[in-house]
């Protein structure tokens, strides 16, 4: 229904970071708000010319709001694209349909592909509460999405978002499934395989349960917020790019999900499949490695989970014509030394750099990837992929493209570095035994990774390693004496995370 | 772990109602913040003195707020228990170890009773934010409690909550499962059983998806939010009252969770049932009816549904040895004519006063279960509650006892009148054939119901009733022309609601 004339109030920008939601605030005694009869915790409907949005609406009694006033959080503000403080007005939401629809996905049955598109066209323009994602998110958690739902997901997710297409017949991609803490393999794969005159228009995600993801990792060194503009011009120039997929919207429901995932800190097999494939497809790939760490405290902790993951991708990637390589690969501790944004920055620069102090399994595990997409390209023979990768990093090639993208997406950055590090040092002499991935992406967490980018951890040893007592294992690196006393009270609680025995 | 000295902030209250989640807003540039390393969206400790609560951080960039306050939200500021602006302390939270428990009841397996316990005591003290209770209570909708669980899940609220005990053999309880508009049945039958000796310590919710709970119509005739100790009294002295379940604290942890459903408009039947026995047993009720209405648009629709629910009620209250008496009522239709907090009171004073126009389909209803709880107590023989009671209410006794359980909870109040009503007329002339119950109620709730006392609808039909075209079919009552206008939009685009033919 069209607001009635007359209830409009003032717009103040509050500055409040609200985590992405749409909060107005009103005084509780809100001539307007009585008149339409619109109370607490109501979802409305904001308008500004032909812009509306949906938000949430917190009611205030204390005076520091004027009362006709609507005080804005940021994501309100912005979606709203104010810059002034210009009337708003404001009026009931039209009754969400999909909502039902979410509620039958929980009770009752699976969804088709018009009510999925329903909801997923509802999320993507901020329709739903936080409490609203929050239960689609878990629904399809606990009961997860048959082949025909992830498909219909993947479809609505790429027609709500923007869409990229190339003149080119094969257009290459690379995403690992997660669960390994350092493991930052993209960076150089792309630089590799770029550089052999592949296209890669590489987005990567944030972290959702980890203490990094590609985007935290490469912001570290340049710029990773884009346009789709910039994307196909860097793309187009260099064969590759490194960029944030959230920056270019391939897909804002799955945007939306994914906060909520991250808050959670899950994601499920076939929500986690339909985000992938949506972004990939979005982006105009057509042949994808997948990376598959399978270990026990990995995200994939069998082979037999694997297999499961490998089938669901393969059935679901038939439905897009797309062709993918799965790799599963050995999960059972960290790849590289630094965990967190810089930290692992620091180590693909060394892999890409040749340092003689690189971590070689870091670039060993790259040129296998990069490997099989030369193979899919056919730029290289079967079981000769990898020999061609690792050539292109030792010549140089691979680094001199990756600074050449890193020049296009906006030029380098110095990496920070944190001005609180503190060693964790072994309570007896033996080998190692284990090392609890889980526990030490936790850690890496606790120390400020992803948000404070110089925070993580340096480990220093591998499975099998010999070390004495007192020899250091990894060292903390964090921005505040708060975190470090806060991460050294979990290292006591928690012994065991790197065993030695 | 404890707070560093000197990371105080002063307390401000912000007077934000935000839904009972407690939220603290600090300036981005916060000193303490930063050297405690406590960025956005993170969960926080707040402190002041000994007690501690957890709470959700909103930064703030704008200069509303100083910056060495701490702007709370009204449930921060009242868990606190704050009257002045003092310092608190702000610190990291403990790692929640019972979200890791969430998570596995979400992907993998049930829980035990320890595990269910750790869940229910932190979200009872409040350490949960609002996407992890949807995502606890989402999952235990996908995928149901089993009966170990929801027996754990009784033991684990009771536990976490106040309870009473009686001197007295047997107490009596009733309970309906809901789905029905109208059917304000409770507070007649409590007023008839208290007034034949019969001791009913009757608490009830608001409304979770319905335009009314008998605590909201309740309240608009006396004082709902009593303490444990008032309830006490009033039912040693008069054998019944008929208060907010909430005021009394049986269960935190089950306010917290149909805050939620609220939100998400549903309740699920283990879910459900968890909560409503774990009340009645807190409550100290031995003999409890449950009345499950059935109809194709009530909650239950189907009579195997309801045979499913009944199975479930019997088996958990074995547990706990509790006495139901399960009563399938019908549910083609509401019970009563008014539907809204007010109109409802209206229909349960007309049917205990013996007005002339009081709705018989209500009278009856009360009667009927009343019946069932008297010949429990063995008050009447089998298949003689019903006329027992029936002679209670006609006598004047239940009216008597009702006003005079009113006056021990605060005096008779007067009901409030919705300033503005619009009839709803037949379309065309024939027999009422269908009363949607589930698109009644919205309409009911989109006239302001339950939030607006006296808004709602009063039907003027029932089932097989002749009707003449322009003839009123029912009246809505709102508080507001916005609202009016809204639910006018919604009925024209709902055709149907009340079906003639």
């Amino acid at each position: 229904m069209s607001a009635a004339p007359g209830n409009a109030l003032v717009a103040r920008r509050l500055g409040i970071d609200s985590h992405d939601e749409a909060i107005a605030y009103v005084r509780a005694d809100c001539a307007v708000c009585r008149s339409e009869g619109i109370g607490g915790h109501s979802r409305v409907t904001l308008k500004v010319g032909s812009r509306a949005i949906i938000a949430s609406l917190s009611q205030v009694t204390e005076s520091w709001l004027a009362p006709e006033t609507i005080g804005l959080s940021d994501a309100a503000w912005q979606r709203l694209r104010l810059a002034t403080p210009v009337p708003v007005t404001i009026s009931h939401v039209p009754p969400l349909a999909s909502l039902g629809l979410v509620r039958r996905r929980i009770f009752d049955s699976n969804l088709t592909e018009a009510e999925i598109r329903a909801i997923v066209s509802d999320i993507s323009q901020g329709r739903y509460s936080d409490i609203q994602i929050t239960a689609f998110v878990t629904a399809v958690a606990a009961r997860p999405f048959s082949r025909a739902e992830t498909v219909a997901m993947i479809r609505a997710m790429i027609d709500t978002g923007q869409r990229l297409t190339w003149p080119d017949e094969a257009i290459f991609d690379k995403h690992c499934v997660g669960g390994l803490p350092g493991n930052r393999t993209t960076p150089i794969i792309v630089a590799i395989v770029a550089a052999l005159g592949l296209k890669i228009p590489k987005t990567s995600s944030r972290a959702i349960t980890s203490p990094a993801g590609t985007a935290d990792t490469m912001e570290t060194l340049t710029t990773v917020c884009l346009t789709l503009d910039d994307m196909r011009r860097i793309v187009d120039a260099q064969g590759g790019c490194l960029i944030w997929g959230n920056s270019v919207e391939f897909s804002p429901a799955d945007h939306a999900m994914i906060r909520i995932e991250r808050v959670l800190n899950f994601d499920s097999p076939s929500s986690m499949i339909a985000s992938v494939l949506s972004k990939k497809v979005a982006a105009g790939a057509t042949h994808i490695v997948i990376d598959i760490p399978v270990g026990p405290t990995a995200k994939v902790r069998t082979e037999q989970d694997a297999l499961a993951l490998e089938h669901l991708f393969l059935e679901t990637a038939a439905a897009f014509d797309l062709t993918l390589h799965i790799a599963l690969t050995d999960g059972r501790q960290p790849i590289g030394r630094g965990i967190g944004p810089a930290l692992e920055a620091r180590d693909v620069l060394a892999v890409l750099s040749n340092q003689a102090d690189a971590p070689p399994d870091l670039a060993r595990k790259a040129c296998q990837l990069a490997g099989a997409l030369l193979e899919m390209a056919g730029k290289a023979g079967p079981g000769h992929g990898e020999a061609l990768a690792s050539q292109t990093l030792r010549s140089g090639q691979a680094l001199a493209r990756f600074q050449a993208i890193c020049q296009a997406q906006g030029g380098l950055k110095t990496l920070p570095v944190a001005p609180h590090q503190r060693p964790i040092l072994a309570a007896c002499s033996g080998r190692v035994l284990q090392i609890d991935n889980r526990r030490l992406a936790r850690v890496a967490k606790l120390a400020g990774a992803p948000g404070d980018k110089a925070a993580g951890l340096d480990l220093h040893v591998r499975l099998g390693d010999r070390v004495h007592r007192g020899e250091a294992l990894y060292t903390l690196h964090t921005d505040s004496p708060g975190e470090l006393a806060y991460v050294l009270d979990y290292i006591d609680s928690n012994p065991g995370i790197v065993a030695v025995g």
